[in-house]
């Protein structure tokens, strides 16, 4: 009977190789393998800088990947394209669900793509993983500009934590722009923190409202209106356009109350109905006026620095806080630390340190 | 001539203890400061549990110290306080400057303190160490209540993160209640991230405001009003009466447009003029229905346990981030990256990673 080694040399043997041909072989192999993996690299920033939408789509998805191997390639792939990114205008688009979000990215990328621009969607919404609410889920939303040649769609990454998610989005942008897209428009839901993220990813940031029905209350959130660079009002359209117009005289005037933006820029209302495909010229007009403006007084350079410090320091903390909480024992040990907090038996901070001592 | 270390032994040799005995004296001396220290948080425990404010005070600014050595006692004092604590309400008050948040909160606090109850006034403010808009820096400002006997009153700690500032408030809040003080109010300011931390610690939310003047639009920030338990509109008094009557309406109107909240609780609007102290016993009437209607429902310790394992790990987070930003060679990298990402030189991922390696 053979035993298990050298029934494999045997049958290596039936090949024509001895055993020291095999560890050549092997050798020969992994390095073979290696070469591959290079040149699967090298290609795949080769096919990426073409236009290649596939090597694009086979990018992002190393980029969002939870395999480490996967994220190794990807970080080199992104660290190739750099070079190639940045040529871009980055929007960030928010709106609560029923304004007509993906109506309006539709109108307004079928508009650009006219023009001869190439239009890449992403989306940012950390509800996706859990399959409610998600937004961009389905393509066939924007079905006219699925089909078109010079548009690329992708859904929002998936991922519990909104950091994850942005991280991905974040990535996805560069390859996009490395790919010869021209125009980035990154969508996200009106709900949470999911805004001040894309707010801190994009050029522009565009709020889109609808007059009437409870919106208004949503809409004048301090928050979402001051990081505005401007507003839109949809289905501003037949019975509604009376109540677009007032809406539209109504944020022009809460836009004044706040103080000057760090671009220096005066964020404008503007009306559209994105069904009819009307006020998206206008639009644009106001987000090319913007960019003029601000690469002229040199914050377009400057933001887009600052934006990138602040995603140095978050993927910094992000990485901290999975490298700590990933740990098996510490996984365990955090059980029982929460089982005593609610036993009244410890305090967070006393739990806290104890944790920490463990890492 | 003698040498440094004879001469040494000479000179103790003068005071009749040769150098074994000297050696057995420095052992004696750590021990009595072992013991000293030991002693002292028994003592300083001791009189917390006693009530003595100064007392109480110490205990804090050992919570609020950086030196490590203070934080190995408070962690210590608050340890042993623990079982004494937790027998209290504790009321989070914010409002935009200028709606009279110190003449509200003397007058509920001397109201209180009639009732026979002791007050502790404290502050969540992160802009306090910057000395500006801080918040009860001016202890003047609450004269009546500052000389009362069951009222103490603590500026914000300062600090420069909100982490920091959040930690220290809560940790007081456990050292007031081991004092015996029944009645906890946390003062914050209206702008920022602060109402969100000092709503994670107290059980009881409230929003104040004033009728009219552009404050409707900083009140209709809708994560601040979803998070009230109640909505008191101050200064309702002679020719702000019937404004405030309207806001009354008006924020009664909107508060019925959100989702019930998780305690089964629905908020109400009260009238209420601090500077005539009126309004403030139907607001405390409130705030005693409120409790009643969340111990029944079970919300109130609930509501507590989870706070507690939100600060579990809130307090992990903050160690992490500050263990590693705070190494000398990652300041000094951290410069250099930030340098490059300036320079378009490298990317926050590819910088990020970088760091990461060198902890």
């Amino acid at each position: 009977m053979l035993s298990k080694k050298s029934k494999s040399s045997a049958l290596h043997e039936t090949d024509g190789v001895s055993q020291s041909d095999i560890t050549n072989l092997s050798s020969i192999k992994k390095i073979q393998n290696k070469r591959k993996a290079k040149l699967d690299t090298e290609t795949l920033v080769a096919e990426i800088l073409n236009g290649s939408i596939t090597a694009l789509s086979r990018a992002i998805t190393l980029v969002e990947s939870s395999n480490p191997s996967h994220l190794t390639q990807a970080n080199e792939v992104i660290k190739a394209c750099l070079p190639n990114a940045n040529a871009s205008i980055r929007i960030g688009i928010t709106g609560v669900p029923g304004v007509g979000k993906s109506t309006f990215i539709e109108a307004l990328g079928l508009y650009l793509t006219d023009l001869g621009k190439k239009v890449a969607v992403l989306a940012v919404d950390p509800s996706s993983s859990l399959s409610k609410g998600s937004i961009l889920g389905d393509k066939t939303r924007m079905e006219d500009l699925v089909k078109n040649d010079n548009a690329f769609i992708r859904p929002s990454p998936s991922g519990t934590s909104l950091g994850g998610v942005a991280r991905k989005t974040r990535e996805s942008i560069i390859l996009c722009e490395a790919a010869g897209f021209d125009t980035i428009i990154i969508e996200t839901v009106g709900v949470g923190q999911s805004e001040t993220a894309v707010h801190s990813m994009v050029d522009f940031f565009l709020l889109l409202k609808i007059a009437g029905a409870g919106d208004e209350l949503q809409g004048i959130k301090r928050g979402i209106i001051e990081m505005a660079d401007a507003i839109a009002i949809n289905k501003a359209d037949g019975d509604n356009l009376k109540a677009a117009k007032l809406a539209k005289v109504e944020f022009n005037r809460a836009l004044h109350l706040y103080p000057q933006k760090a671009s220096e820029w005066q964020p404008k209302v503007t009306l559209c109905s994105a069904l009819h495909r009307e006020g998206i010229s206008d639009l644009w007009q106001h987000i090319s006026e913007y960019m003029d403006f601000t690469k002229a007084n040199n914050y377009f350079e400057t933001h887009r620095t600052e934006q990138n410090k602040f995603w140095l320091l978050q993927t910094i903390e992000d990485r901290l806080k999975s490298d700590f909480f990933n740990q098996p024992k510490i996984k365990e040990a955090l059980q029982t630390q929460l089982q005593l907090i609610e036993e009244g038996k410890t305090t967070p901070f006393v739990a806290a340190e104890y944790l920490l001592t463990l890492q």
